[in-house]
């Protein structure tokens, strides 16, 4: 039987269970969300240990640093992602929920209603916490699961997956409806994304390299890619304010998608800005790559080349340009943004109003740091990544994002005219 | 220059054209509908005149029927055209509605704020006039359109377009915002299902064809594809009731998709039920296809093949099965429907709301005929299509569904901690 084959087999008996779970209560979904945060505390040495296996076959293959640290497993993070599962109880189910609801003048009731997505195939890297909290949000979602994670961790997902299962099953909610792709070959991601009518969504967790290969999924995704984030100063901020802003913006956790890779600075106030940012840069460990403007006021910053404006640094690095105009920050903005999150730093409503109708991000801040592009910053009380979508869901996602809805229609006999 | 590069070039203007046509206020994008309602009229005959060339050369190819029909504008369609684009005007502007808003504990304040997807590739086969309506739909809706119509109706589609592009630029709009793609050779569609990043949505509005040549589009669809739609008459039905809805749902427009295609009967009421709606259905001039259990007590009907309870007929054809209970209607349903609309008759609370539960369509009548299944008579004003999907836009969509959302947060100088 060819891989293909196998995997639709699989895919099926995986939607019809994700037919059960989409009818079960909001009691059973949360009872056995509670038995999974119950079964990682009761396995955390078991769990330490698989995870060490992992961690051992990584470091024959050179691997080291920030990888290896995404991989290991500990008691404090398992005990971590219990208390994440102990949350998502929390969670209000956003299954069965009347998103709105009308009467029509020929006495029709329509509702329309908040229901599971269907199968969801989360897609991702190293880390072996995305197996619990993903597992954990479709799973109260309503939604089956199918988890493909990456190959360092793949005897940890194993082990996760399995403890999910057992969860499934001791509270009455078909096992089926988790499926843990043990092959972490390369042609697994190939065959799913062309699973349309058996994968209703695609949630990949991970840097460029997967991005590249789900380039062209047939699969709907919600993906969670770059973030090229802005924040422009304009010649109306509060200095103090943009300063502060700023520094949290890149240095709060540089290594994330919302924080701020390139600054844009409008002319009018770059004389008295910059050398006051480049000193809080400075001690914060920021290296600066300008314009020549910039560098005019700041001569030891680096030259920014054309490369530095479309860069993702991820890092204590930052961008800094001086713009004449905010239509200049706005146009630079499309071209440079990943459309993910852009601030602008003013006190003139009228700029303010401007850059929120015209920047074409999911999250457009005024007065404020990127770094509040976040489900939980948001409010949503969980983290299911930050789309940068357009359709379904944009920007900071919650337990709602992994729904769809349907329309129910009641009438008493009524028929078309 | 290939043809893919340019595509690419001209889909960049088309991209520069969609931020300035994203900004345009209600009032001007409704002054360009209206000038696009009085331009058809004035150019009625024009219109006509190139018509009769697209059906000329059809009539040489062979085509006939139905599909010359769909083909043909006469004065009346155009007049119906314009009215079409005046009730689009008096629908309210989806694009700047809030769809919330909350403060967090922090101080900011977040808006959820409705606005364009971008750029819409509406691509259709031999109807011109959806030229018009989904042209006229996108603009209001503030969205660039790439219009890629059939090859017999390129002459008229091009005119047409051409009047669009004239009362947009009239009126202040830049006119790249709408592309007609003069090319109707099956590339161009190839090409353009690849293009993610310069096109936001594709919007096929056809047939099998269609669907088949859009099956792995890279780029997100809002397709409009086959409805297979059950009525399921359960042993708790009022007969009367019953008929006049299966009726309702065959009969009044058999050739399209919300029309119902198999029926479902208890085995409680078979006896009574089948004889009556046969009688029914015979004097519509609609052949049965009956399960063994339908035929004993309608002799007279053909026999269902397999092949049967799969069949968007689009027809006067009807399959009819008799099952033993709900539940199996319900894993028929999921098991042949296409979840578009499906609907059960009866006067059960219990059962009535066990269907509507385990039913996966995006529209779920009790007690009504599936003809309901549309916008207008959803009370969205405007049909632009009903969406098979289960992302973003499922069941009849309106305007809303041609739009995105961002977040807008405002602060006062608020900083992650």
């Amino acid at each position: 039987m060819s891989l293909e084959t196998e995997i639709k087999d699989v895919l099926a008996r995986v939607r019809q269970a994700s037919k059960s779970l989409a009818l079960c209560s909001t009691d059973q979904k949360n009872a056995a969300l509670k038995d999974l945060a119950r079964a990682l505390r009761r396995s955390a040495t078991a769990i330490v240990e698989v995870n060490r296996e992992d961690l051992n076959r990584a470091r024959t293959t050179g691997i080291s640093g920030a990888f290896l640290d995404r991989l290991a497993l500990d008691e404090p993070r398992i005990e971590a992602m219990a208390r994440g599962v102990e949350q998502i109880v929390s969670l209000p189910d956003p299954v069965g929920e009347t998103i709105a609801s009308w009467t029509r003048p020929n006495g029709l009731a329509i509702l329309q209603v908040r229901v599971p997505i269907g199968v969801i195939a989360v897609i991702y890297e190293s880390r072996p916490n995305v197996t619990i909290d993903a597992g954990a949000l479709c799973l109260k979602a309503g939604n089956a699961i199918v988890m493909r994670g990456g190959r360092e961790a793949v005897a940890t997902n194993r082990e996760l997956a399995g403890i999910i299962a057992g969860a499934l099953e001791r509270t009455g909610i078909p096992p089926q409806a988790l499926w843990f792709v043990d092959n972490p070959d390369h042609e697994t991601v190939q065959i799913l994304k062309h699973q349309t009518g058996a994968v209703d969504l695609i949630v990949p967790r991970g840097g460029a390299a997967l991005k590249a290969a789900l380039r062209d999924s047939a699969v709907p995704m919600l993906p969670h890619f770059d973030g090229i984030c802005h924040t422009y100063v304009d010649r109306r901020a509060e200095l103090k304010m943009a300063e502060e802003i700023c520094i949290n913006a890149k240095c709060d956790r540089p290594s994330v998608c919302n924080a701020m890779e390139n600054l844009l600075v409008h002319r009018d106030i770059a004389r008295e800005f910059l050398p006051r940012i480049a000193r809080s840069l400075k001690e914060a460990g920021v290296e600066i790559r300008g314009c020549e403007r910039t560098r005019e006021l700041l001569p030891n910053a680096a030259p920014a080349a054309d490369s530095d404006w479309d860069s993702e640094y991820l890092d204590l690095i930052l961008a800094i340009k001086v713009v004449d105009s905010i239509d200049e920050a706005i146009e630079f903005i499309t071209k440079h943004g990943s459309g993910l999150a852009d601030a602008i730093v003013t006190d003139d409503p009228i700029a303010a109003s401007r850059f929120e109708a015209a920047v074409d991000s999911a999250s457009v801040f005024v007065n404020a740091s990127t770094r509040f592009a976040d489900g939980f910053e948001f409010g949503f009380g969980a983290e299911t990544g930050i789309s940068t979508n357009r359709l379904h869901a944009r920007g900071p996602m919650g337990l709602r994002e992994l729904t769809t809805y349907k329309y129910i229609v009641r009438g008493s006999g009524q028929v078309r005219v």
